[in-house]
């Protein structure tokens, strides 16, 4: 039987990129999306076509309200900030308003529990330390210390019989590496939504972080993003 | 100004024993529950009075419904085992259909989430080891690991400047101890609601895990329990 593993599908690029790669690595991917409170809850829908496109059989989407603490600028009434410098961003201790309180550990949180009862040993993350923005809990170090947790903290880890595995194939990778590895891997990138702050219509801005760290790993690859923008 | 810290109350015993200690410590405590869907939603009413009655001013229940993984006794159509030998409870590698998958670390992500929106560094929580149903994630070693990643997942963390502390005060206590110590405390145990499997009255069945440990700590303190039996 083909082994399940657990995958943090936000529908944006990341993670679709992780649900290409589970794949080929053998797995067969239980996705898990969150309808958090987010601003750029298109992404959504955007998940939900990524999954059908890749043959994803179980999809689950956790309604979880995020907007009961609010405290970022994806779950509050906070300016999503534009046109920050590129060059800088992720290299200073600076922690952009877009950053959720804890939002990776409540999401790692929900795919130990969702992996434990499919009785899954591996979840995936689309957590990325180069091209990023800075967020405490896409660090290697981070990932390490869930590692740590996640085999302590489930019945399987007290019998010791099976070690929960947190994969992160694209922690160490570029954008634009990302990208080319999506794309040898058949990702559609026109489903995928990366926008932190869309128009209703659900064109991307291009000018928040995530819209410049995707358009700048697209043009680093010398190719055309396929998503629309404003 | 006093101290905030996110106190996680279920409204049983341990976390308003814990919420009592947490104020004797000089914290203003700011009081999380859970509505997620579990059998005995009554302890949502108990947490709420609990936390009436000692004074807490901010109270946040979050609504996650962890029955969309299910997997538990206590979140999906499964038995809650009663009459089970107290003597081995937590001694075995046995993990209970009780256990609900990584709960505890869907709980502390979110007091996490919580305390960092608040600008609190203290979580308590209500864990204990001595007199328990045996859950990976009660022991010391699950929490040495989540205080670990506690310290690395936050926006604090990075700067290095506040370390969230993770207060687990019941961890070494038998359940008498905590009985003992929370009404030294003033803590009216009649408001709380530990059963697993109550009556739809609210009345407990005084023979799953929870009630049995209970019936014990009071019984080995010389004292009544206060609270509604069957």
């Amino acid at each position: 039987m083909t082994r399940r593993a657990v995958v943090l599908l936000s529908g944006g690029l990341d993670s679709t990129t992780v649900l290409a790669i589970a794949k080929a690595e053998g797995f067969a991917p239980c996705a898990l999306s969150f309808r958090y409170g987010q601003r750029h809850a298109g992404e959504i829908a955007a998940a939900q076509a990524v999954a059908r496109q890749q043959g994803v059989s179980d999809h689950v989407i956790v309604d979880i309200d995020l907007r009961v603490f609010g405290g970022s600028a994806l779950t509050a009434d906070i300016a999503v900030p534009k046109d920050r410098d590129l060059a800088r961003m992720g290299h200073d201790n600076e922690i952009p308003v877009t950053y959720v309180p804890a939002r990776n550990t409540i999401f790692l949180s929900y795919a130990l529990a969702y992996a434990e009862v499919l009785g899954a040993a591996d979840i995936f993350v689309g957590v990325n330390a180069l091209d990023y923005s800075g967020y405490p809990d896409c660090r290697p170090e981070y990932l390490r210390a869930f590692q740590k947790l996640a085999d302590l903290a489930t019945a399987a880890g007290v019998s010791g019989q099976t070690r929960m595995r947190v994969h992160a194939p694209l922690l160490k990778l570029t954008k634009a590496q990302i990208v080319l590895r999506g794309l040898q891997l058949g990702v559609d990138y026109s489903l995928t939504r990366s926008c932190y702050d869309p128009r209703p219509d659900g064109a991307a801005c291009g000018r928040c972080d995530s819209c410049q760290l995707r358009l700048a790993g697209f043009a680093h690859s010398g190719l055309r993003d396929p998503a629309p923008y404003v």
